[in-house]
């Protein structure tokens, strides 16, 4: 108790703090999550740029309402044709009776591929063509989302009155910029390797972190049994999230010190660098692991009798029959759920509740004295003893990482949004608490958008397209279905597609020593064991070579590429240039003020130049300021 | 003479017209071509929107002068490197002896691959690796442009005392529309049918320029013996750019047709629609047949023994050994000179003074009276015989044209830029005496941009992108070069290029009636001929069926597609956010005079309450407008 339940038991001092108790009833509360927000009041009580961060977060959740409906029905679409789908019922067929290589050297055995059947029939819930639509769906729904928040930021800057607010007039210099430019041959001998060695570290960190997750990838691999494998899987998935999490932090410090020694020369420029930075470092953070999985993982492995080794003798992890597609699901989902509830309930919850017991441990004052003084502190002497604001970055952040993941791979996992929506209608009374009970009020800063967070938001849905495109054309197997029904398939259906993905190698052609150590299998001998990859057959002139279905399915998932990125594209260019930016009502009132404004100037300059003609004195006629068009009468129409 | 010759003889009336002949003689003269423009002159005389297009066009024509540069650097660096081309060294080294399939049904007979050695040779100087990096180079020089531009219109804006003009104020509504409006339920019936209407008519036309150039082309087929082929192909491009022209003249009556069922609102959104239309229909005019030659001529032509005949028995056409890229250029050249040449010279020389010949015999004065009238007549009674302003739309258009010829294929014509550049100089100086000498001096109009063109130019720009990344890796022979030094060369050289090209063909497999009058070639009989196509050989399993490398090298370009337009998109992105819209001068400017703006009012107000305090009536000081804050005296401090 104590400090964090002031406002609790605060209704003496109510009517002293009347903004903040009513923000307190009215928006930072769970009970109002299905209500607008209050924004007009907290742009009020916390100025222009907290005013703006909410109507944005507010705008954002209500976008992602629809894109949560439809992201369901593909969902539930995957559910009801599951078992509909040929290449599943196949794959569970067990009179198929299909023979696959082992998954590693020596120790492991061959597998009947029934057993991958659970895998499979829970791929075809995210790998459906229900999915193209939706992610064609979802980079629209980018634009559109985009537009809506341009519109309804002009708006707020129209209420708001910042129409004629300049940015650059906030913008002073820094004092460390000041204090380096007295030491100026330091900096100008400094001022180039500068760039360059902040350049080199970013680029250093991405390297390292990706070969530590490829590392750790690899080394997980030995213990990858068969039947074992979901478990591994989602151990690995949560073991990601850790190290994300972890790394978060640290990157926030090291981007901090990076543009530290930048020296930049205005606040507003440090805090963009400072942004961009920990943008780049935690994006990749978020982000490696699942474009590993996405479009690395499996696709190096080499073939049986040639498998590519790395680190000594660690085979590359291949991909279930299903593909990656199941994996990257699992991974999204965990990293989705786990950071949302990691970050936001231990870091935004629990972080400050822990600093605000260790400030009062610090105060060293028992509780007695606390309670006396809790009686006889004024408001704002209590709220000394909330914890500091610490600007809104993190919390921007938060939100475009998770907007990244919305848009970047939603092809790969539909319910994304849904995810989101609901983290969000949290998150709102979250931060609407922090802000209204834990953190001392901060000072109010104007702000007329969102500035580099816009961006930022812009370049993630650009991405979204290409990155979508890719993950339809190659990790899911959307295509080559495609292409075997067109142009293979003897009877235009998906009737033996999953002989045709399977390649035959014959086990006499392993590398000595990598042969498994049981030759038996199920009580016979294997003598031909299949392996998922478009390869020519031991029996060809050229065995084991990549075969003509292989090069023609990469022409067609190339094609697909270009056309699904080029036509994205192109609509959203085109809804971009349909919706205008300043909503009709605000531009027409924006217009009239401007006449109005015109008039008043005229009537001002005549009824001097009547008082100059006249050579009569009357000040009481321009006592009026010219500032306020609508305030002043119109009566002096000729004199 | 006489009127056409009112200003060579005029001293008389030269101070009464001073702006006029001051930029007759400064401007509108052939002679002051590497000047820049007297753009304030032109602004002051035939007002901002006019104003607007010549510093546009002088923009353009200056940034054409480092595009020109480099495209003539990388034509001379293919002309350099014409001698040490391995394979048009190899087409043309006769020891080499390659029979080739004839290239038409029964009449044609077999011919040597060394006759195509000309051809090879030529080619190379527009398809080589410089090309490449010119292609790049354009893409980015079309954004530096757009950027450039950007800029300059910011600070005419500026020095022209724009920057609070909207353009809204000047949009009135057409009378056709309010007439319409009147008949409003016969409106409503038909608004619905008539966008579909345009939509269908549009298309329709598309249509129908395609399918009749297909027809042509094939028809031309024929009479194309392979020692007559250049002269055909040059022929063909004429008769192309004739009926470009005639088209032409026939679409922009067609657009203004279709815009008027429309009934737009305002003139302004008339004249966008129109322009819209026109610019749709005269591109695909204008581009059809290079689209044609660069993407489908020699795609769809079958193989020996199995060609593919459309329309009765015509065999679609093949292209050159080297590719269809010389008949490209060779297309280019003759639609960018010719286009230029007779337009320019023909329609905007010619036809006015035509006109202004017949409107003379009309008048039906004799040169007596001609000449009486001349000494008698006022300045502006004279110019009344002058033809009347058309509006700027069609000069717009032509510059547009001419942007996309030197954008979107600048991969296959690097001399584009050279051609745009030389019409440009003259260009400018044409259109400045016509405005001056040959047409009545228009309305002056405001304008704060150059409106839908600004959107065209930027749609072009990025269409660019694409349009060349598929020239260079479809049209040229780049990658099946890069892919067979890499995977295919056994040295890493290109020694054995021009054979991997070439498939075999067993000639007692074409269909009967086919095979040429002629078996024997050269006086031996031909029992194996060659194509230039990716196709197994007679002998292999499947006879004729796409090879492996068919595939493979597809994919590679298809890889190289989306690369390349990843990349070029990229980098634009990147110079786009570099270069900031307002020049950084022109900002502080406007800073400056917002900062002095608002003392002037608070020094205002503090007068005003002081005089008030006084009891003090001063009406002198507020004698001056508070909207011209640089006039105005900084002296009453304090009362």
């Amino acid at each position: 108790q104590g400090f964090v339940s002031v406002l609790q038991n605060n209704s003496y001092d109510r009517y002293a703090n009347n903004s903040r108790s009513l923000l307190y009833e009215e928006w930072a509360s769970y009970c109002v999550f299905y209500k607008y927000q209050p924004i007009g009041l907290i742009r009020k009580y916390f100025g222009e740029k907290i005013g703006l961060y909410f109507a944005w977060l507010g705008v954002y959740t209500q976008m992602l309402i629809p894109a949560s409906i439809i992201g369901v029905i593909v969902f539930l679409y995957g559910c009801a044709t599951v078992d509909d789908n040929i290449p599943s019922m196949e794959i569970c067929d067990s009179r198929n009776n299909i023979t696959m290589c082992p998954l590693c050297d020596h120790a492991c055995s061959y597998w009947k591929l029934v057993t991958a059947c659970g895998t499979a029939r829970a791929s075809h819930l995210f790998d459906n063509p229900a999915t193209v639509i939706f992610s064609i769906f979802m980079a629209l729904w980018a634009v559109l989302f985009m537009e809506h928040w341009k519109r309804r930021q002009m708006r707020l800057n129209y209420i708001w009155d910042l129409t004629g607010f300049g940015e650059e007039e906030q913008d002073h210099y820094r004092a460390e910029y000041e204090l380096q430019v007295t030491k100026k041959r330091m900096k100008q001998e400094r001022s180039n390797t500068k760039i360059t060695v902040t350049f080199a570290i970013v680029f250093g960190v991405i390297l390292y972190r990706i070969s530590i997750r490829a590392a750790l990838h690899m080394s997980s691999y030995p213990a990858a049994r068969a039947n074992i494998r979901a478990t591994v899987k989602t151990t690995a998935a949560i073991i990601n999230l850790i190290i994300i999490i972890v790394l978060d932090e640290i990157y926030g410090a090291i981007a901090r010190w990076l543009t530290t020694l930048e020296v930049p020369k205005t606040d507003k420029s440090f805090e963009e660098r400072l942004i961009f930075k920990t943008f780049i470092l935690k994006f990749v953070n978020a982000f490696t692991p699942i474009v590993y999985l996405a479009f690395f993982r499996g696709r190096l492995v080499g073939r049986p009798g040639n498998y590519l080794y790395v680190v000594g003798s660690y085979r590359m992890e291949e991909c279930a029959h299903a593909g990656c597609l199941m994996e990257l699901c699992i991974q999204l989902c965990i990293t989705m759920l786990g950071k949302q509830l990691i970050q936001n309930n231990l870091f935004e919850i629990g972080i400050p509740k822990l600093k605000k017991l260790l400030r009062k441990r610090k105060s060293e004052l028992d509780s007695k004295q606390e309670e006396e003084l809790n009686e006889t502190l004024q408001r704002y002497e209590k709220d000394h003893f909330l914890g500091p604001f610490v600007g809104l970055n993190p919390e921007y952040m938060e939100m475009i990482i998770q907007f990244g993941m919305v848009t970047l791979f939603v092809a790969s996992f539909p319910l994304a949004p849904l995810f989101a929506l609901l983290n969000n209608i949290i998150e709102i009374r979250l931060d609407a608490k922090k802000f209204v009970k834990d953190l001392r009020r901060p000072i109010a800063a104007k702000a007329k958008d969102i500035g580099i967070w816009y961006n930022l938001l812009r370049g993630l849905s650009k991405a979204a397209v290409i990155v979508n495109a890719f993950v339809i054309s190659f990790t899911s197997d959307f295509i080559p279905r495609l292409v075997y029904q067109y142009v293979y398939s003897p009877d235009g259906s998906l009737h033996g597609f999953v002989n045709h993905t399977l390649s035959y190698f014959n086990v006499s052609d392993f590398q000595p020593g990598t042969d498994p150590l049981e030759p038996m299998h199920l009580g016979y001998k294997v003598e031909i064991c299949r392996y998922k990859d478009y390869r020519e057959p031991p029996w060809s002139s050229t065995p084991y070579e990549l075969s003509k279905e292989f090069w023609a399915i990469l022409a067609a998932r190339l094609v697909f590429v270009i056309v699904f990125q080029n036509v994205v594209m192109l609509m959203s260019d085109f809804v971009d240039w349909l919706i205008p930016d300043i909503p009709k009502d605000i531009s027409l009132q924006i217009h009239k003020e401007k006449i109005l404004m015109v008039e008043v100037f005229m009537k001002e300059e005549q009824n001097k130049r009547c008082a100059a003609q006249d050579n009569r004195s009357s000040p009481s006629s321009t006592n009026q300021s010219p500032l306020q068009p609508r305030s002043r009468p119109v009566s002096h129409a000729n004199c």
